[in-house]
């Protein structure tokens, strides 16, 4: 135990599919120390979990108190137990928490992914000081952290929140979900990146083609040819900060949040299409609602695992 | 003032475009009177605020504590001013909560109707009970009063729950707010009214051009015409259903209720419709979340003015 009065720090945990990132962070939220590996995916649960493991023993000092993890997907919040992770396969029963909290001795807790990082950027970052605020992620997928009157907004069994999933036009490639017109499947990072791909393999000479050349098309490129002032790429970005502005024009309708924060891949090119997802606002959103701001998350990468630590510093 | 001990009541007022409702109501909510009138439109706003008094008068007792008067538009909650009303003109900057205190000597509190309306189901009908619960009335338009956590969903500027003008579909007759594609534009009474009209139109010897001998056809035409087997009228309901449980999803993967009532003149035809929203629910629901129970309001008309009694009862 640290001696009183001196500042308690917490770890946070940030899973995802492809990276694992851990930060040793402060009652502020600034991170002490932060580390990431790649996730151990073809190793399953076991090895992800010893992973968990050493990086917690790496970043723990004598002032850490608890440990928040981040998770994407399903859980059992009362008990620790995931109840499935759509990126992770094999997850489903496991008692991450209870395992954590083992071989650490310290109380660990699990939150949404999303979730985690609206705390971040609600506590630490873009979204300080607002009573009504939305966080959403756009990147392979669609998600959102909500905090309404002061609050997060958690809904039965956690579930509130999964604006990527509503139903927001009549056609579109299939989503993640195997369904047609959510707004994850016309505005994710995936989607736009399988815009891209049409683009390039339509014009297998034109900037996306080379900027990739070879590997599949993905959003980065879009921003990457965007910022050199390729045409198709401004198009691609024009279209996609309309399909952007429909869910953001929603999500105020839905929650009245004072300020929405953006993280993910995409909202690196928030800049490029901020124009474009203005001129959206202005054509739907209702009369009487404020133009609220519409900015990136100020933590970057960092939103979740610090979300995370600052969860588990409510223990 | 009543001896202590004995029951408080409260006023509830519904001021609605076409109907002006007041009740005298107990703690438990239940309805002691009840009186409604026409709102006198033509008289503008000054009739009308005699109209409340003049019902005030009518409903109140000696245990008579507080009103509450739910209206449909925006309103300062903490200075009881009417911010402006689409369905009546010239309330904007009215003190109503004011006026209505310096004639009955009574506190007053303003409240929206579509939340007073699911104050009184989740108080005192449907709702009783849960945690996470959200009304929803399909009428001329589309309106929802939303509880998240054990408490009523309000925020910036008591905004939240604009649900029925969040964009669903790519294409639509105009919304009454002038926009494409918004949920009441597709799913309200008002979009099956019209989807009704063209059917008649089409066929002038059919069961709904018969039923509405010369009036405008409107959805009350097509629950009639349901009920009494007529093919097309069975159809425009499941096209109702379809999109009316597209938006019942939404609302399933926005807010996490275990609960969604509805109210409005189309829930007496919900269970005309309860086959076909349940196929789109099955359809679109993302895994992990129950199908929640979707049911009628309970209290019917009532909902509003009881709920918004109960809101006075908090004073």
């Amino acid at each position: 135990m640290p001696a009183p009065g001196a500042s308690r720090r917490f770890i946070g945990v940030d899973l995802g599919g492809t990276q694992l990132r851990a930060a040793l962070v402060n009652e502020a939220g600034s991170v002490v120390r932060a580390q990431r590996v790649l996730t151990d995916r073809a190793g399953g649960p076991e090895a992800v979990v010893a992973q968990i493991e050493a990086l917690v023993a790496e970043m723990r000092d004598d002032a850490t108190q608890a440990i928040g993890i981040g998770i994407p997907g399903a859980f059992d919040a009362a008990s620790g137990v995931v109840l499935g992770l759509p990126a992770l396969p094999g997850w489903a029963g496991l008692a991450l928490a209870a395992r954590i909290t083992a071989s650490s001795g310290l109380a660990c807790v699990l939150e949404n992914d999303a979730t985690a990082a609206a705390i971040g950027e609600w506590r630490a970052g873009a979204g300080r000081g607002c009573d009504h605020f939305v966080y959403v992620t756009i990147s392979t997928g669609i998600g959102a952290g909500i905090v309404v009157d002061g609050r997060l907004l958690r809904g039965a069994r956690g579930q509130a929140g999964e604006i990527g999933h509503c139903r927001i036009a009549d056609a579109s490639d299939p989503c993640s979900c195997g369904r047609i017109g959510c707004w994850e499947a016309v505005a994710s990072g995936t989607a736009l990146g399988r815009r891209a791909a049409r683009v390039a393999a339509a014009h297998p000479e034109g900037t996306l083609a080379r900027l990739a050349h070879g590997v599949p098309v993905r959003a980065a490129h879009v921003g990457t040819a965007a910022r050199i002032g390729d045409a198709g790429a401004l198009a691609l970005l024009a279209e996609e900060a309309v399909w952007l502005g429909y869910g953001l024009v929603n999500i105020q309708h839905i929650y009245a949040p004072e300020r929405i924060v953006m993280g993910g891949g995409v909202s690196q090119l928030l800049d490029l299409m901020a124009d474009g997802i203005a001129a959206v606002v202005r054509e739907r959103l209702l009369p009487g609602f404020p133009h609220v701001p519409i900015v990136a998350a100020s933590l970057g990468d960092d939103s979740g695992m610090v979300g995370a630590a600052l969860r588990a510093s409510e223990l």
